[in-house]
């Protein structure tokens, strides 16, 4: 049995290593470029690819695998946008993604971004990076004293309420399907209004679905208390990014910490040093003492990356078996 | 009742404001000069002082303050090592400090110390001021994969096992006097050798005695695994600096976080921007991508700063009242 790995990275290796230690009946050919339609020839002769990319798969990259025999395709991402859905049933390909690496790295994210912005760390870092080590005025605030909005209360919702209970801080939560269990601990509250009213900081949880695209804007931020802090690690565009500057101009919004932001494919994960910085509305968040962006690196663990690497060859091998493979795509 | 506040910063108004409302009946002469043997004489006709210094409470002030009419001392903070004990056991002092007044303030900086350490925030940080939004290859770690040992189980290394637990880390911990509800769970090692076996992070929560100085050094560093991660948040003497410095160079010692330093009075909480740095050693600390340096702010929150202000005042007029006054310190 043979996959093809493609754009796999340097720090995919130890948990690529490991996972061949574990299957040496499975020969792994790894290659560092991205799947292309012409690096997909490469592929000839294997039984499946494993991939991730920001780049498209479509159509031509997709025929491409095709005439080299491949229809077994593995995401070690979450994300299936960038799949041409249309040419891959055509083609009779079978994909799967990781849905699930790892909840935790999501929400430790979160509750460092949370840290950072109630001790004011942005301007520490500023103050002490100039050799001013006075400590105020810039006096911070406790997690256990903040009433904490959770918005979504799935995988990673529910790692950061663990979390932010250690600290002693107060959950007020709001899911359009409750979760038993935090039912009963009497978390939930039974619309946003409510959870807006209460929280000293925002933080959201849910997938971009249609219905949540700019679901944080004017009108919800004018909800909020005075001096919130709003975090988004979920999907850039769950914020409307406009409303949010708007927020933090009036003092409305105090701070706010971001891992995603809405016009970010193509920016984020990219060297910008020397050259033209090309979003100005980015420019003006980065610029901000009580803002802080981190470029899509919540995810970024040993952990996650391990299981992302480890469970989608998992996977293309059971698609290889045709055995009934976790976490098939829908092609639709 | 009248009470001299001296050196009052603009921080600490918010809280003394709220206290002075709550005690209509004592006025608060507010003085933002530091107490010294001049300004001791403002003190004339009050009952009582309160303060807040690292410059000393020598004979000459207290002497001062005596001649003023006052005897009635109460700390805001926990120090007391700037008092000359034997002046103020002759002259009839009577003494209060603040000996517990946010747990959470400290132990909260301590896990935010860890969480930047594990995601290499610094690096990210300056890789995102110059505009370079790559994540790889500064992968990060996450605190539910770490065992961390927890030097010192009193007020706040027990705070701090609460955070650690809701991120689900495993704990370790040693104290000379085991918690007997901590000893219930546990969590308890016999020895440090045991504790530094097992840390990923080691973490120290002990008071500065004697036999504490230095007790991290170049013997308990050898016995800590590779690429531990050393937090001090507690007493500066507690680490030798020197075989810390050793470790991060041979990489034994991955990351430091530090709140406090040996030599850090008269170098924390001043302003050496534009001055030439008196403190080489701590410069070399600062420059390390692995090192984050806070110039003792853990404490500095807007809950401790209240209870601060509120506490010592409270005190001094429990003093002023011949009521046992709490907090009262040991002249020897
Ligand atoms: N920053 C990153 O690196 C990163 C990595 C992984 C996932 N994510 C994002 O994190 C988010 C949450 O992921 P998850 O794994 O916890 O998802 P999940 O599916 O486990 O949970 C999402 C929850 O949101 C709820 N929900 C949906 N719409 C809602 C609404 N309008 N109001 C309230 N609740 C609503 C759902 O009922 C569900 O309980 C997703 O947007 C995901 O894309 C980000
Ligand atoms: N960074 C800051 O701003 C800040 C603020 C307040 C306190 N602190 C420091 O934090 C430390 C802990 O404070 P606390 O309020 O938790 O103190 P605490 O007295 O409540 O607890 C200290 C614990 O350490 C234990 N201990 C003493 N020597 C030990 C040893 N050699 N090995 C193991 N255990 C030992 C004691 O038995 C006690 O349980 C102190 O050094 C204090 O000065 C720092």
């Amino acid at each position: 049995m043979k996959i093809v790995s493609y754009s796999i990275r340097d720090d995919e290796m130890p948990a690529l290593k490991e996972w061949q230690a574990q299957h040496p009946d499975v020969e792994v050919q790894i290659e560092h470029e991205l799947l292309t339609p012409e690096s997909a020839a490469k592929a000839q002769g294997a039984d499946g690819v494993v991939v991730y990319q920001q780049l498209p798969y479509d159509r031509a990259t997709l025929q491409a695998l095709h005439d080299a025999g491949i229809n077994k395709m593995s995401l070690r991402n979450v994300g299936t946008d960038n799949i041409d859905m249309a040419a891959a049933k055509e083609l009779g390909f079978q994909i799967t993604n990781v849905s699930v690496y790892s909840p935790n790295a999501i929400a430790e994210h979160a509750a460092w971004l949370m840290g950072r912005l109630l001790r004011r760390e942005p301007e520490y870092t500023a103050k002490i990076n100039r050799h001013d080590l006075r400590w105020a005025p810039e006096i911070g605030r406790e997690m256990r004293m903040q009433t904490v909005g959770v918005i979504g209360t799935g995988h990673i919702g529910r790692v950061l309420i663990d979390i932010l209970k250690g600290f002693g801080a107060k959950i007020v939560c709001y899911d359009v399907f409750k979760n038993p269990e935090l039912e009963k601990e009497g978390v939930y509250v039974d619309n946003l209004a409510d959870l807006y009213q209460q929280a000293d900081i925002v933080t959201v949880h849910v997938p971009s679905l249609k219905e949540n695209i700019h679901m944080i804007n004017d009108d919800s931020i004018a909800q909020m208390k005075d001096g919130v802090i709003i975090i988004n690690v979920a999907r850039g565009d769950l914020v409307d990014t406009d409303a949010l500057i708007r927020g933090l101009d009036s003092g409305k919004v105090r701070a706010a910490g971001l891992d995603v932001y809405e016009k970010e494919v193509g920016v984020f994960n990219e060297d910008w040093e020397g050259k033209a910085f090309p979003d100005q509305r980015l420019e003006n968040l980065l610029n901000r003492k009580n803002v802080i962006i981190t470029p899509h690196t919540a995810f970024y663990t040993e952990t996650a990356v391990k299981n992302m690497v480890q469970i989608s060859h998992n996977c293309n091998v059971q698609l290889i078996k045709g055995e009934k493979a976790d976490n098939l795509v829908k092609l639709d």
